[in-house]
């Protein structure tokens, strides 16, 4: 029997169905499903069921783990406190930033901003707690904050690699695969923003094709250009060309990734990014990126509390922009070799301090991002899902609500694997079940197979187990759970090798989701327009 | 540079060490050392330090994870009772089982079973919430229950498999380089037991070789047989061999690993070995092996409830025999592949229902076993490891005080990896950092470092990361974290090669611990006595 052959029959008697343009993907879960388990899945195979049966984003049934006490918490606030109090931040050129912090009561000294004890929290206080980012598809917008969870691939790598081709460059090509990929799964609730750099389009204009990329071949919520606060308007502009510019004047339609300079110190492009998606009532989320040692302390309390202060400044900032305007809480932690100084990641003490940022972020009324399947290794090895494993679990338990990075991160962010991307999605899938949490409602507990089973016989054939065998586990498209004898005459196949396999089938059979002429056009005329104005930069 | 060059230069430059006899393993945690952390380290290379540095076992700070409310909880019990009362458990083979549970007021009805409510869980009440189990090194001994943690290799397998061998049938040699393997890490804290098969000894004599390997090539606490009476019987002999027959009698030296014939019924030979641990007064542990849909139901609540009603009836057996013996409540839940019917592990489903069991028998009152790094994977590949670490994960969340299977699980437990082994090292090390939880000590806030550095510049230099680098960070020996050029020009090594060569460093460099020749001489003539009384059988 071919591998190929193997593989594709194993996705298509299985239930681990990708995206078709407009079609269904019924779920190994009866509670997402809109029908019944068979007839749904005979709808996805004959192409019926216009809706996608995906939910659009996870409803968390499982309390968040909560490490610390309120006491704890409270220290940690505390020396956050005391760090905006004694040292401050700077913001760097940009002096509409500093008035802002000023009128609102904080002390500025040239470009170092000083807050009183409580007050950037205070300032907060108006961002809302949960928000809905609405998708061109509105089956799939996504709410952000509150029990909700949504998944997002890995931003920002100037690399891609997949088993044939290797480690390059990523281009627009990458990029494009990228987005197809995550739409096509339903285990990604959202586009993502830089899913990798397309390195082959000038610097100055990569924003408009992922722009654009995100809005024909997908239809899930996506993220905007942060690099210059125009082309975060461009962003935003392209969003208003689909949802309307009232549209987007009330409802979020769009998120821009800002990251603070860590240690203290925010930049202009960053604030002017962040201003700007916050002036158009637009979601910043708002990241400081620590490396233990490097960006901040060794010690993971004081960056956690560090990070804790940069974030709540950056939130304040778009508040005092647009009191109401929605944001995200962002969390980026790692920590580094003793050896060699290099950044490591899904290390337990990062994973810590996940576990107390998503209890700050809660405390702060505020919806959460955090990283998602982080590894340094530079293959999809078993070092790498050892560590995103950790890392993404680290995720879930702190009560993440927005989860960034979920799908395909390597080498400590600088490459975008085209396997891991497909690894990764199993544990996303996973992450479904495991969020809903343990069933205990009645016929869970079997009472009925028991009685008809009796002691020393197998569940097989018992009534409850045909009842429940369908929807009963989570079935990962990728592991191997045949004999030791099958999978040898298969040929051995490790997982990463089936991952290739599965990447190729998936882009093979993708269609683009709908959209509307017009408005295509006009999103192609933009992109056309903008393109013109300005000469190509490559830096 | 040699890739063997470059492992071994940075285990010596790193502080990963693993234990030569008698020697000291100092620890990338300040908290563990006896001394400081250069000298530690300058004690190890040069071979001062007669004690170990590693801990003998875990103590956690960090609170379990409560997925279920008390009412959730007691509808898992109320369901478990239910059974018992109802369909009750079948005691084969085994009169004086029988007889002991009539006279403590159960119902018996040929060779089922059956309780009242709550009965079951009353007549478990008099096992110790926390016991010692001795090692032969009494720096090795073991806390077992309460908030201690200790980690034990897999248990079991036919088969072994590395990279240059495959997978073939294992052999004392096997078992033996994993004894040694296990005594040479710092992340191990038990030998375990039948760490693999030793299937080129006859099967009623492999117990005496098994158990005179660990007293031999290790000085941590392990397990002794269970696969017939007799064989119990021995294995406790030699223990008292070692440990002098008073001392065996007070305290726990020994544990056997029971398990249920699920559903619902305990067979002779395990009954048979439970009686014969618990008269000793050493710690059967107790584990119902449940594949959900075979020997249980497909749905977790009804696993799960089964699952506490039979491991309390092995307890409540043990305390019949002797009020007060030491015990384990197990747990082994796993769930299966709806394509095939094969069962698959480190899914959600057995995550979340370890969670539930971790909860149930802390209110039962008993230490806890939970399973490790779980896989149905043939390799050591992402799926592997992905798996594991969810597997592992939830063990070290649900509150488990000994983890069978920490180390070198592979396909679905039939197969033990050398290198899968080192790679679940890895994560049993993290474990040690994870458990201790988040430091909030005034210097780990690194105030003074703020103070120093201010906005914008890096902390390498700051005397606090002097002060605190060298402690800092787990550092896993196989994790590669340097940059792409150096991975590639050293071969662009998976993790899984650099396991194997690990492998063969530590048992190259491996040293026995020493022992009292009388007492090798008298375990060496109990076996050879017990070899010669019987007929070689290979069934």
């Amino acid at each position: 029997m071919a591998p190929a052959a193997t593989l594709a029959k194993d996705l298509a008697g299985g239930n681990y169905w990708y995206i078709r343009a407009g079609k269904g993907v019924p779920m190994n879960d009866s509670r997402h499903r809109s029908g019944g388990g068979r007839s749904a899945r005979v709808a996805a195979r004959t192409g019926d069921g216009a809706r996608p049966h995906a939910p659009a984003f996870i409803r968390r049934e499982i309390p968040p783990y909560e490490l610390l006490s309120e006491e704890g918490l409270a220290l940690v606030e505390a020396n956050a406190d005391r760090i905006l109090a004694d040292v401050g931040m700077e913001i760097r050129d940009d002096p509409e930033a500093l008035k802002l912090f000023e009128a609102a009561g904080a002390t500025v000294d040239g470009v170092t901003v000083r807050f009183d004890r409580g007050h950037v929290a205070a300032l907060c206080s108006t961002a809302p707690r949960q928000f809905t980012q609405l998708a061109r598809n509105p089956a799939r917008s996504v709410e952000i904050g509150g029990n909700n969870v949504v998944f997002a691939p890995t931003y920002g790598s100037p690399f891609v690699r997949d088993i044939a081709g290797g480690r390059r460059y990523a281009s627009l090509l990458d990029f494009q695969n990228f987005v197809k990929l995550t739409y096509a799964t339903p285990w990604l609730h959202h586009s993502g923003g830089t899913v990798c750099e397309p390195v082959d389009v000038p610097v100055n204009k990569r924003h408009l094709d992922m722009v654009y990329s995100h809005l024909r071949y997908s239809d899930k919520a996506f993220m905007g250009s942060v690099t210059h606060p125009s082309r975060a308007a461009d962003s935003i502009e392209m969003a208003r060309l689909v949802f309307g510019a009232d549209v987007v004047d009330d409802n979020c339609v769009i998120m821009g990734n800002v990251n603070v300079n860590s240690p203290l110190v925010w930049d202009a492009t960053m604030t002017g990014a962040l201003k700007t998606y916050a002036a158009a009532n637009q979601a910043p989320v708002v990241v400081p990126f620590i490396l233990g040692g490097a960006m901040g302390p060794v010690t993971t309390a004081g960056a956690v509390a560090q990070a804790h202060a940069e974030t709540l400044v950056g939130i304040a900032l778009g508040q005092l922009v647009r009191p109401g305007s929605p944001a995200i809480y962002g969390n980026f932690l790692s920590s580094m070799a003793l050896r060699s100084g290099s950044p490591t990641f899904g290390t337990p003490e990062p994973a810590l301090g996940s576990l107390v940022v998503g209890q700050l972020a809660r405390r702060a009324g505020l919806p959460l991002r955090c990283s998602g399947a982080f590894t340094s290794s530079k293959v999809p090895d078993g070092q790498a899902m050892t560590e995103s494993a950790v890392s993404m679990l680290s995720a879930l338990l702190c009560g993440a609500n927005f989860i960034l990075h979920a799908a395909g991160w390597l080498e400590g962010g600088l490459t975008m694997g085209y396997e891991k991307f497909m690894m990764d999605l199993d544990l996303c899938g996973a992450a479904h079940t495991y969020l809903k949490g343990f069933d205990l409602s009645e016929d869970q507990f079997a009472q009925d197979g028991f009685a008809e089973i009796g002691p020393g016989k197998h569940f097989f054939s018992a009534q409850h187990t045909l009842r429940h065998y369908e929807t009963a586990f989570y079935e990962p498209a990728l592991s191997d759970s045949s004999s030791f004898e099958q999978w040898r005459d298969a040929g051995e196949r490790t997982s990463d090798d089936r991952a290739a396999q599965l990447v190729g089938e998936v882009l093979e059979h993708y269609e683009a989701p709908p959209i509307d002429d017009a408005i295509d056009s006009a999103l192609i005329e933009f992109v056309e327009q903008r393109k013109a104005s300005m000469p190509d930069q490559w830096y």
